[in-house]
This record gives C-alpha cells, sequence and structure tokens, in this order.
C-alpha cells in the first residue's frame, strides 16, 4: 500500500534528503536534518503522489490519507506533550508546500495553524503572555483568511490601522493583548462578512482547509506560468509539510534568523546571515526591523551596535556553528537555514544548498576539495560554467552611484568607460592617442574590426545578441551593449539622444556589458581576479573534460588571450578579418574591382606578404598547436564602402573612375548576402583568391618550421560547402599550390584540408563530402541560420516575442537548438564517420562556448569546441562538466 | 564462353534491338532490320563488353576476339561474294562506332576499308569505273589518316586545292582518275611524312587499326566531357560495326538519302527526307550539293525542280516506302533512316527512332494510338512534358527576319511584341489606353505586379531563370527575358543600351521568352493552338496519373487560365499579390506604418471587404475544387517605396510625417529578407493581419456556399513554420476567428489548416509539426535557398558555374536537387506520415511544373503537385509518365 503520509522530528524520519521527488525539497530536508539528530520540530509530510492522485482523481484524496495525517499529527502531539485542539494544552502547527524545486507563485506557508477563540486562551495561559497569544490568532486569522479562504489581506492591515488611529498610537509594538483580541474579532467578523460563512474554529477543518489550499495552488495561473518557464512538468506535484509551530517572539530568549554556512558572495568560510530578537521568521526579511549579525566580526565590520546572535546567546550560537559544521559535513555543500530561537532553544526550520555568486562558488568548490569535503569532479560540477564570465571581465564597482543614460542588450560582458565616438576611424585615431573611447554606432559591420578593436566597448542602437557588433565584440572580449532601442545618432552631427536627453562626441559615458546598462559618466570597475581558485578548477576540469578546446581568433592580440586562457588550437582563423586592416583594405578593393584575373592577381600579389606574416605570427604563437584557417567567406560587397561618398575615396586610392566603382558596387549589391556569393562559392568562381591565401599559409608554415623548428600543420577549411565537388575543386587547387611551394622550397609539410558543416544539405550530404574532407567544422552560426530560416542579423525584431511565447526555449543564435540544428550534426557526424571513420570533428560556431551546447558537443563525440577567446575556460568548464555527468 | 561478336546480315542476325547496351544503337537496329528481312548489309558488330575488357585489361583485347572476327569477316565475304584484300574482286567495308546512345565527340566513321594500291585497280575493274575507284581509294586514305592515325584532315584539302591550281580548275567533279590517283599517292606521301612510317597498305592492319581507333576515341576528351554531361557512364563503351560497303555514287544509278517516316516538325504522317544522286552519304548532309525531296508532294511543295526519287527511282522509291511502313510497325514509332542505292539496289544502313517537335511527338503519338501502332499509355510516355511549353505560348514566326538587339535568359517562353516602357505605372496607363508594352526593369519587384500584368512581356537587365521577374512572368504566362547582361537601363532618361546600340521609351521591341532573343522591332508570332490531338493526349495522361494537379494562382484570370488547362485546385493563393493592387496598397502601408494594434486593425479593416471579394471570385471559379490560401508571407518592407523620393507620396496619402515614414522604413530594413520577418512571424507578432486574412477566407467561403449552394472548403495555409508551436498558436488564432464568424453568420462550413514544409527544420521536426496540420505543402522555393544556403535573387553570379563545373547537373530551382532538398522532403514526408496517417501532402514550388521534380513527388507519394497556370498540363504529363513507368 502506498504511503502517504511521511513523519519527521526527535531524530528520526521516515524520509530522506534524496526524496525530493516524494517529499518535496523542504520536506526532504527536514527528514534529514531530524535523521542527523538535528533539533528539528516534529511533523509530517503529505507527499507529492498525494497531489498527483488528487488532481488525477476529481480533486479526492486517497482513502487512507485521513487516517495517515491523524496518526503523524498524533505522533506530533506525543513528541511535542501538546494536543491539536486542546483547550489547555493546544498544539500549534505550520503548513508550508514544498514542491522538488521552489517555487514562486504557489501557496506558502500558514502559521499559527490550530488556534481558535478557545485554544487561543491555552496558549495565553502556557505561554504566560497573552499579548504574545492573541497577536499569533489574530496573525493566524489574517494568514489563514488570506492564503485558505481568499481574502485579501489589505482587509485586515486596515482594521489595523484603524484601531491605531482609534487609540491615537502609531506602531503595532503600542498595541496590547486586548488590541489584538478586539483585532481578533474584527478579523473574524471581516471575514465572515467576505465569505459569508464564520471563520472555522475547528482545527481539523482549519488543517484541511490549509492542506487543500496548497494541494489547489499548484494549478493556479502564476505557478502554472512559472512552471512553464523553467521547465518544470505539471505532473510533478507538491508535498504539503505540517510542523509544530517554535516561536521567536515569545519574548527576549527567542528569536528568528536566517544564514549561509559560507558568504556567498565572497565564498569565505566564515558564518554569514541575520537574526532578530524576538520576531517570527517573516519579520527578518520584511525590512521593519534592522536584522542583526550573527558574529560579532560582521557585526563589527558593518559597524553595527545592535549585538550579534554570538554576543546575545552565545549558547545558542555555538550550539548553531555545530550544526552549520554538521550540515556542511553531511551535505557537503554550503547550506542556507532558517532557524528559531524559542525561549533559549534552538530549532532548524529549513536547510538547503545556498546560491551563490561564481566568484563564491569558486572559492567554496576549491576549499571544500582541498579540506576534502568533496573530491575535485564534485568541485568541478559545483561551478555554473556559464558564470565564469563574470569572473573574466572587469565589472562595475556596486557601490558607485549609476546615472543611467540609456539601456540596451547585454551583449558581450565586461564593463568600460570612454570618450564617445561616431566612427571606426576616430576610435583608432583617438585611442592611438592614447584616449580611452566608447564607439557608438547604429550597427557595425566587418569594416569596423579596427574601430571595435580600438574602443573599449561598442554601443549600437540596433542587432541583437548575435548582432555582427555582439559577435566580434564577445570575440574580443571587449563589453558591448547593442540594441539600444532608444537611441538616436546623428553621427554626422557628432550627437546622439535618448528619451530627450543629449550625449555628444568625446563626452564620457560607461558601458555595464553584463547588465546592457549604459551611464553617463565614468563609473568605477573592478578588475578580474583570476586567483589562483580559478586556475586550480580549471586543471582539474582539464583532467576530465574529454574534449579539447580551441579558441576563435585571427590577431596576434586575441591569439595570445587565447593560449592565456588555455585554448588548446585555434578551431577558426577568419581570413577576412585581416583584409580590413589599413592599407589591405586597398588592395583588396583593388582586387574587387578587377575586370579580369590579371587583374585580380596583382591585387592579390599585394596581399600575400601581408597574409603570410599573419599566419607566421599565430603559427609562433600556437607553438606547434593546430590551427585552423578559414579562407576567404564574407561577399566581396562586404569589403566595399557603403556610402556613396567614399565610392570616391576608393576609386582615387585605386586610380580608376569612380562609375567604375559605382557599377562594380551596384553589381555586387545582393539581396540575400547570407546566401549569396560567398564562402567557397568565391573560390570557385575566383580560384586564384583561394591560391594566394594557400599560398600564404603554406609559406608562413614552413618559415616557422624553419625558424623555430616546431612542427607546423595547418588544417585549411573552406567554407559554405553544399557538394562534394565543390571541396574536391577547391582541395585540388589548395593541393596544387602545396606542391608548388614544396618544390619551390624544397620543403615539405604535413596539412589537412577540410570543411564547414554549416549548411543543411552539407549535414545531409557529409557522406559524400568527407570523401574530400579530413575533417569538418560545425559552423553552427549558419547551421542555425539556414536549417531555422532565420538571420541572425534581422531577428531580433521577432526572436524575443518568439522566446517569450515559448516557441524557442531560448535564443537558438545562443544555444544549439537541439532538436532541428543538433538533429543535422548528428546527421552529419554519422555520416561523415561513416565514410571516413578517423575524420576530426569539431565545432566553431558562437555555440562553442554555451555550456548547453558544449554539452550536446560532447553527446555527439566531437573532438573539441572552439569558442571566442573569453569564453575558453567557460567551454573548458562545460566540457569536463559533460564528460562527468556522462561517467 | 562470352560473344564477342555478332554478325548481321542476309535477313538473319545473332543481335536484337533490345540489345543496344551489348551493341550499341546502331549495332542493335541493323541486326533488328537484317532479322526483318530488310536489306542490310552485311556486317559484324564487336561488343561494348569488347571496349570494357579493352580498358580494364590494359588496352588488350580479348584473346578470342581476334578468331571470331575474322569468322564474321569470312561471312561477310561469302555473302557479298567478294574478298577483303583480294586484288580483283575486294571486299570494302565501313567501321563505325555505335555506343548505346548517340555521341558527338567519338570517332564516328571509316569508308572504303580495305583499298590499298593492289585492291584499288580490282575495284576499277569491277565497277568498271577508275574514277570511282581511285576516288573511293583517295577518300579512303584521307578518311583513315585523320580518324585512325591523327593526321590533320587540312593536309589533304590542300593538296587538292593544288592540285586543281595546277591543272586550272576549279570543282572536284573536273578531277578525273588520274587526278585522284595522283593525289592519292600524294597524300600517302603527307601521311607518310607526318608519321613517320607508311600509310598501311595490308587490309587486316587497316582494320585493326580501324577498331583500335574506335575504342580509342571512347577515351578522348571531348567524348568524356559529353559523357559527363549527359549522363553516360564511362563503363558503359562503345561497340564497333564493321559493314560491308554499299556505293551510293557508282553513278546515276545509285543515290544516297536520309528520311523520316513521318514529318518530324509537324507530326504529318509523310514521308520527310532528302537524297542525292550518285553521292556517299555525307555529301548530302555537307551541303555542296543541294538534296532533293523524297516525294513529289514535297518537291511541288518547296518548288524544286530537281525530281523526287519518288520520280527518279519510282521502283526504289517504292520499296522504300514499303520499308518505311515495316519499320513503323516494326517499331511502333517514326523512324529516322538512312539509306542508300548502289546501281538500283536498295540498302538500309541506319534506323533509330527519330527526333521530333513537341507538335510532331504530339501528333505522331495521338495518331499512332488511334491507327492501334500503340496504346494509350505509350502514347502518353512518348512526349515529352517538358516541350509542351512550346504548345501553349505564342512562337515567333521560324521565317520571320531576327534583328537581335540583345539575349537574356529563357525565363518565361512564349513571344510578344510592344513599345517599350520603363515603369510598371506606365505600362499599366498606356495598356489601359490599348497599347502593348514590353516592360523593361533592371529587375522586378512584388510592386512591379501589376506593372507585369499590363505589359505583353517583360525584360530584366539582372535576376537568373528563377528571379522574381522570371517566376511571376512564368506564372502569368508573360513572356519574359532575364538578366540580360549587356542591358543599360536609364529609366531616368528613358533610354536603355545594349553594346552601344540605343532603345527609347516607346520603341518596338519583341521578346523571345523561350530563346532569351531580344528583338528590334515587331516580329510576326504564331500563335498555340491547342488542337484536338492535344486534349485528346491530356485526356488519356489524366486516366493514368494519381497525383492531383493544382495550379499557383491568386487572380480571376490566372485561376480561369489553371481551370482551362486542366487544374484540379489552387495549390498556392498568395494573398500578398492581392495587396499591390490598386487602393489596397495605401491600406497595406497605413498598417505598416501604424504604431499600435488599433492603428493597424483599422487599415486592416479596409482591406478585409477587398481580400473577400478576392476570395469570393476565386472560389466562384473553381466550383467546390480546393484552394489553398497562403496567410501574407513576405516581410512588411516589400510593400514599401523602395525610392526615398516617393516617400513623400506615401506619408501624403496616409496623412502623416514624411519622418515617420522614413524611420519605420529604415526600421523595416533586413540584411537577409528570406530568412527575415516574414510568414508565420508575422502571423505571430502581429495577429491581427492573419485574423483578417482568416476572416475574409471565411466570409467568402460563406458567402460563396449561400450563392452558389456548392460546398467550399478552404486550405489555410500558414507559411515558413520552423516548430510546433508557431502552428498550435496561429491554428488557435484562425479557428477562434472562424468561430466567431460561424457565430455570426450560422453557417458553419468545413476547412484545413496546414502548413508550408519551406525549412530544413519543419521537415526534420514534421513528426511534431504534423500534431497541428491538417496537410503539409512543400515550398522547394525556400526550402532549395535554405537547404543549400542560396539565395534565388542572387544565386545568377555563381550558379551558371556551378553547373558548368557539373556541381549541380541542373539549377536547383528549376529541378528538386533530389540528394539534398530531397532527401528533406522524405524526412518530412514519412515524419508527417508517422504523426498523421492521412495528413494531404503537396508541393507548391515552382519544381511542381518540372517533369523530373514531378516524377520525385510521385515517388514520394505526394497526392498533389501545383505550379503555375501555363505549366499546368507538363505536369498531367508528367504526374501520368511517372504512374507508367512505376507500373
Amino acid at each position: 500500500m502506498t504511503k502517504w503520509v511521511y513523519s519527521f522530528g526527535d531524530g528520526s524520519a521516515d524520509g530522506r534528503a534524496d526524496m525530493k521527488n516524494l517529499l518535496g525539497g523542504k520536506g526532504a530536508n527536514l527528514a534529514e536534518m531530524a535523521s542527523l539528530g538535528l533539533p528539528v520540530p516534529p511533523g509530517l509530510t503529505i507527499t507529492t503522489e498525494v497531489c498527483s492522485y488528487y488532481y488525477d482523481n476529481g480533486l479526492k484524496y486517497p482513502d487512507s490519507l485521513e487516517a495517515e495525517v491523524d496518526a503523524a499529527v498524533a505522533a506530533i502531539e506525543a513528541s511535542v506533550g501538546a494536543k491539536f485542539g486542546d483547550a489547555d494544552n493546544p498544539l500549534l502547527v505550520s503548513v508550508r508546500s514544498g514542491a522538488r524545486v521552489s517555487m514562486p507563485g504557489m501557496m506558502d506557508t500558514v502559521l499559527n495553524l490550530g488556534l481558535n477563540d478557545i485554544t487561543v486562551e491555552g496558549l495565553a495561559k502556557n505561554s504566560e503572555n497573552a499579548r504574545f497569544a492573541w497577536d499569533s490568532y489574530r496573525r493566524f486569522i489574517q494568514m489563514y483568511s488570506d492564503v485558505v479562504l481568499g481574502v485579501d489581506h489589505y482587509h485586515f492591515e486596515e482594521l489595523i490601522e484603524y484601531h491605531k488611529e482609534d487609540k491615537g498610537v502609531l506602531l503595532d509594538t503600542d498595541l496590547d493583548a486586548e488590541d489584538w483580541k478586539s483585532l481578533a474579532t474584527a478579523f473574524k467578523a471581516k471575514t465572515e462578512a467576505e465569505l459569508g460563512h464564520p471563520f472555522p474554529q475547528d482545527v481539523r477543518e482549519q488543517l484541511w482547509g490549509a492542506i487543500g489550499a496548497v494541494f489547489g495552488s499548484w494549478k493556479i495561473d502564476r505557478a502554472r506560468v512559472y512552471r512553464k518557464l523553467n521547465n518544470i512538468s505539471d505532473s510533478w506535484g507538491t508535498a504539503v509539510n505540517v510542523q509544530a509551530m517554535v516561536f521567536g517572539n515569545m519574548g527576549d530568549t527567542s528569536a528568528t534568523g536566517v544564514a549561509f554556512t559560507r558568504d556567498p558572495s565572497t565564498g569565505e568560510n566564515a558564518f554569514y546571515g541575520e537574526y532578530l530578537i524576538n520576531a517570527q521568521g517573516e519579520d527578518v526579511v520584511a525590512g521593519i526591523r534592522t536584522p542583526q549579525n550573527l558574529t560579532r566580526r560582521a557585526r563589527e565590520a558593518a559597524g553595527s551596535k545592535l549585538p550579534s546572535l554570538e554576543e546575545a546567546m552565545p549558547e545558542v550560537f555555538s550550539e548553531l556553528a555545530a550544526v552549520f559544521a554538521t550540515l556542511e559535513k553531511h551535505y557537503r555543500d554550503m547550506q542556507d537555514i532558517e532557524f528559531t530561537v524559542q525561549r533559549g532553544k534552538l530549532w532548524m526550520l529549513q536547510t538547503r544548498a545556498g546560491k551563490r555568486t561564481a566568484k563564491a562558488a569558486l572559492k567554496i568548490a576549491v576549499e571544500m576539495a582541498a579540506d576534502g569535503l568533496i573530491d575535485e569532479k564534485t568541485a568541478v560540477m559545483r561551478v555554473e560554467p556559464a558564470a565564469l564570465d563574470q569572473l573574466l571581465h572587469p565589472t562595475l564597482d556596486p557601490e558607485a552611484h549609476r546615472d543611467i543614460f540609456t539601456r540596451g542588450l547585454p551583449a558581450s560582458p565586461g564593463a568600460a568607460s570612454g570618450a564617445v565616438v561616431f566612427s571606426s576611424e576616430e576610435a583608432e585615431v583617438l585611442a592611438k592617442a592614447g584616449t580611452k573611447v566608447i564607439l557608438c554606432r547604429e550597427e557595425t559591420s566587418p569594416e569596423d574590426i579596427h574601430g571595435m578593436h580600438a574602443a573599449e566597448g561598442i554601443l549600437t542602437a540596433r542587432g541583437g545578441m548575435t548582432s555582427h557588433a555582439a559577435v566580434v565584440a564577445r570575440g574580443m572580449g571587449r563589453p558591448c551593449v547593442s540594441g539600444a532601442g532608444q537611441l538616436r545618432i546623428d553621427a554626422k552631427a557628432g550627437v546622439m539622444t535618448a528619451v530627450g536627453r543629449e550625449i555628444k562626441a568625446g563626452d564620457i559615458l560607461t558601458l555595464d556589458g553584463s547588465t546592457g546598462d549604459v551611464l553617463v559618466g565614468a563609473v568605477k570597475t573592478i578588475q578580474p581576479e583570476l586567483s589562483g581558485d580559478f586556475s586550480k578548477l580549471m586543471t582539474w576540469a582539464d583532467q576530465y573534460r574529454t574534449m579539447a578546446v580551441r579558441a576563435n581568433a585571427e590577431t596576434p592580440e586575441d591569439t595570445s588571450v587565447a593560449r592565456e586562457f588555455g585554448a588548446e588550437g585555434i578551431g577558426l582563423c577568419r581570413t577576412e578579418h585581416m583584409f580590413f586592416e589599413g592599407e589591405r583594405i586597398i588592395a583588396v578593393r583593388q582586387m574587387i574591382l578587377a575586370e579580369d584575373v590579371a587583374g585580380r592577381k596583382s591585387a592579390l600579389a599585394k596581399l600575400l606578404p601581408m597574409q603570410r606574416s599573419d599566419f607566421e605570427a599565430i603559427f609562433k604563437i600556437m607553438h606547434g598547436l593546430p590551427v585552423t584557417i578559414r579562407l576567404l567567406d564574407p561577399p566581396l560587397h562586404e569589403f566595399m564602402p557603403r556610402e556613396e561618398s567614399e565610392f570616391e575615396d576608393v576609386a582615387k586610392a585605386i586610380g580608376i573612375n569612380v562609375a567604375v566603382v559605382k557599377r562594380r558596387a551596384s553589381d555586387l549589391h545582393e539581396f540575400n548576402p547570407m546566401l549569396g556569393h560567398r564562402g567557397c562559392r568565391l573560390g570557385i568562381t575566383y580560384p586564384e583568391i583561394y591560391e594566394m591565401q594557400a599560398r600564404a599559409i603554406f609559406e608562413a608554415a614552413i618559415a616557422v618550421e624553419e625558424a623555430t623548428g616546431e612542427t607546423v600543420v595547418p588544417e585549411i577549411m573552406i567554407p559554405l560547402v553544399a557538394t562534394e565537388k565543390e571541396l574536391t575543386l577547391l582541395r585540388e587547387c589548395v593541393d596544387a599550390v602545396a606542391n608548388d611551394v614544396f618544390a619551390e622550397t624544397g620543403h615539405h609539410i604535413d596539412f589537412l584540408i577540410g570543411t564547414m558543416i554549416e549548411l543543411p544539405r552539407a549535414a545531409l550530404r557529409a557522406d559524400k563530402i568527407a570523401n574530400a574532407a579530413d575533417f569538418f567544422s560545425f559552423g553552427t552560426n549558419d547551421l542555425t541560420q539556414t536549417t531555422l530560416g532565420i538571420s541572425r542579423d534581422d531577428a531580433a525584431r521577432f526572436l524575443d516575442e518568439y522566446v517569450k511565447k515559448d516557441i524557442f526555449a531560448q535564443d537558438p543564435f545562443v544555444s544549439i537548438d537541439q532538436d532541428g540544428v543538433g538533429e543535422l550534426m548528428k546527421i552529419g557526424v554519422e555520416r561523415g564517420r561513416k565514410t571516413r571513420p578517423d575524420i576530426k570533428l569539431g565545432i566553431c560556431g558562437e555555440h562553442g562556448g554555451d555550456p548547453a551546447s558544449v554539452e550536446f558537443c560532447h553527446s555527439l563525440g566531437l573532438e573539441y569546441v572552439s569558442c571566442s577567446p573569453f569564453r575558453v575556460p567557460i567551454a573548458r568548464l562545460a566540457a569536463a562538466q559533460a564528460a562527468l555527468k556522462e561517467g
């Protein structure tokens, strides 16, 4: 027969901490604490299965439930030595909901249940405190009427206010027993007036009313919405906890408090918490009275005059300290607890794993591992990878004043201050002159790369979390606020406004890329400390992960950062980023504007030494680690100026007629550049471009091998392949260049040729494509765009709405859409391996730095993920957790 | 033991017509004719297996081949009564290649093989014609040296020219036996000088040299390329035919000719062909002499004075007529034959199914079926569906003079003349005034729909076969030439130029949409005759096909055309096309420019009655046939003007500030509109738009049901769905409108709600999406764009190159990429049916009118294809053939 009710108290319990699904989080932990011999007021837990039964059976309870509850209440009575509903010595209980995971929106708590017109007198007598008894009674009526009977609490607050007015006093503390007694009567009358029947005097009726209210609250709208948003199944149900009351408000030897076993903000191994003397639980958080510190040290640090618990109740404090030690040792994690002291006796009301900052999580995990409380694997699992982002970037001083100019999307974390500039050229000039600048643009394009590099931070009026600005800024580790919709930029006039307020070029702004705030003036920032804890945890993580982590980087700076953050190679070197710098853009444009192959080749000849030296620098920094170089990918028009006014400059620089520039720019125009003449399509139609790039790679690799003696094995990646034939043709082209260079230099190197799988067709035909590929790298950005038919640059218009309406659980450009894009990846992996079992597989989309996506890649058996340098630690940790979860 | 050599002649043969794979087309048909008792010069066929053996075994022949050839040659000798290499009575043979399918680029023919310095004398004696013998010898040396020995033929032509100069004559006919004799000697000397060894005198060496040359030519570059382009496997190999020579040049009782058993141009059941007296085969096609007609009737019709074969050689002619009858009866198809008359005796040298025009194919198929020569199924299989296009549109009079202005892509078939206009407005105004116009645009956009409708034809400077202009023009049945790259249009100046030549607005142009030619002036066109043959064949086709054929249409005109062409419903009614007409665009823009839901609703309220009346018209025309209406699909910016100059007009028309128009237009701008805020994404973010459209559909359906008494079951199609949730939400939205309308009218109708499968994710998650869909319609245009990552509008830049380089066998926007897009369709079908076995499945992309794609859709088990009205007959025929092929 199913057991519907679990008892706990007096050093034993029917349940355990690992029975959260059945008893809810609160009930399971109360049972566990009871079993540990900790002072837990006795109680009972009605299981979540009752909730399911209740809804599956037309809101009826199981037959045997009542008897089980009665028996469990009797056990509480026996333990406490009081009787539920007894006139002389009444047992009072609390009734609380408790689902598997804490769920705001549901009925929370009814306290002091068991009081009625008769038992209140018993309580007054036993407590020797009539005021306390009547205050408790009126609180009960108020709370029960509100949460169980649905009479809004303002009715009662109004009555209290009237009463105080009548009496001519200001504070609740000025009311005495008689006042509360008459208010209790008034409350009952109010409830009866609202409901048409009297407030229940029968304590069993009270109890079952409260139980029913808890179960009922499982299906109210707020709770449903919360579950939907948090992926909590409707079928889980909630448990109900009924527990003997203890009172922190029985005078000055009573108290109530909340505490963490360690500092949840810094992770420091020191008690952290607050308490109030002569108060009930909700008073601590209500903020009416100033809570007091737990420890003397904390009190002194805070400069508070109110005595700490350590000082006010030293015995209770040392008992609490022992409880903390027991709990940490037992749960092997930092605990968030609630306690009450009733007339000098400590009672534990709740314990659970405490929420913490990333910094604290790191410190606690590493210290607990050092203390042997947990092993290294557990320590690795304890830190949320995404939270590392907080640790890797400067943050705004939380104490500093924030004068918010406008808000946008938190597109790239970190904080930075600087003078406002409206163009990339200006950004570069000022930065070279030593001025810190914030680049403010309507939106950015690849032309802005140098300006973004020069700037401390980037602010855009348009574009989402995955707009050009956002992606590039994250890659560079620059803070970025994107899509600040209120912003109106008039770059020509050198001014921007937001809701009427004006900021001029040169004015100082501060960006908080972690919140999306744009602040006026310079706000103090705090530099990250990549402390010993961080590197220790990362070392442990590296031991357990099976996937390698590479970085997407192309500049020497980014490559160095990537190495510092532990990248084990470059997974994506975007050669086109190199095309925008300095003199190069002129040669690039000359190449684009050439009328024939000869003209293109002569322009490409100018680019060759520049590309070669780029690659040499990268190969040197990477010391023989693998470097995947993607050949030119974007459509050529991205390299042309946008404004007609700039055409003249280009024509002059290259020495051709401006009409030619205009015509060519117009010829190059594309309706959907994302699906246009780009990627390997450029290589097919202008093989001389890829030939130049291949030559630069081979010559650089040979030069570095000769200079350093380290082996360089470049991985040449052909983008946007849809068919085997494209790759075959371009492979032949690259091979031919290799043979030429090897013949010219008399030096042979090994190299790989592979492709990105970034089109649905490529994934579907991976079996064929693998014939010509040494490796696949999943380009999940473009694969997401094509599979879902969503342009990353245009998605902002509806993606928010899509996430709000739960069409996508998450932005699919942030976390891989596993059902759609993920299936194509799976198909690509399976079919690629079928043809070539040893094919090297990786991912180089933005998703490579998203923990959920990293876990998915692990499940596909990829060899590596590659992400922006600043996300490398996140990927390392996520990869370790994926491996540990699997193990 | 493998038989390597097959003999034929004297009324019997080792081979048969159905042994084309083994004997090649020519050899198999020669064998068949011999078996039929037709006069075929005896010969032998070396099988294609020898070719394969030859290449698989290091260019060696099978051991037994020589003996088999010897035996077969002996049989020829016996039959002819001459001996190979015999001085007195030499056997001469032809050696011809013959693959399964005719293959230009390979070695074709060596005639007169067996002649040498000795046998030439025997030929002279036996033929009593020394000139003939020496002419034959020199021809042989010339031909053999060229095709077998690789000595270029110009060497020999030069020698003839010198000889004629020396002799002071102009024509070959002025050369006598001695001249040819001395030229034969000079030829041999030339060959020896070029090769370093003498011309072979051993006739066996000659024979094996020729056989080797045929096999060798299988792998020369031209042949390889041709095979690649025509999907002919390298492994098939070629056969070699060795056949006793017969001579059409043995004097005036000899002749040679080519003939078709019916007119290949009109299909008329009358002999059609040409012959020459005293000539060899190549003379007929060489064009040096004017060939003569076969029949008197043809001669008279042509006004020729040269006697027809019927008149010149009546006995031969009647024998030939009997042969034609035998062949047609036997092959049950129109034949293309070659014959030679040697001294009054008819010899058949070749027969094969004759190529024919669409018109002829139709007529021949229908007449042969009427005559009981073939059954209806065969008749249906005999007409190439794509060729029907020729029959459904006006064509240019082939006799008319063509003054070509420029050329573009043959984007939409048919021909039309009219005055040049450069804007859609102008087109509409002039057309209303009764002027026929040709709309000339850089490229067209949805705004141009009304202008395209008003124009007789459309010419664009940009865009491919599947550009907007091309797709819309095909849908409307308007001829269109797109992507005329040389064209420079200056619309403001009212002029366009191509390679320096100028055409002004108002000048008359003629478009040939079937060839891409743009002609100056009005060129006479011929109207199509949808004759009895056409409708008879279509009726037969309809009996055998299992897939329904619908049309993509939205205007009453197009809908009517679709019905005339036999459409069984509308598979795609693009509601947005209705948004551009007349006053509507103002309301549409008002809706787009509205700042809130209320503003949008008030604009939509204006559109409602217009949409309703559109739908009423369509429902009425379709008389209860299914009509699939797609809710709004394109991004809203498509409805905004493109030129800033037009913003003012819009602002005025709607009565708002021009700055608002500008800002909104800029807000709406998209980088990749194809992947942007369109399709169901509009329905999700602006549900009021879909609500209006749904209301218009339901109100129209009810009104038509009430007016006509015919049941209307609208199929409402939600575009661009990627997830089940989108469809669920929009289904709820449409259902709610339905319930409202049913309640308001008291009239209930049945309707379906379905979606397009046009994104890879939709195909992959078809199992989920089917939960909310009554039907799927594969939108293969967008599915191709996303699966391949190719924008249809931008593909022209590289797609040609891609097809040339064999990366795509065909333009994937014309014929479904079965390996990529096709697999997604297959997945979509399987998964959709798994969830909902009775789900209705169709296709509404442009591919619905492509025969290969129709066959593919049949193989997937789709219920219908939908295509532009003018392609409906093609789809009907293709669907029938697909069903018959399967059967």
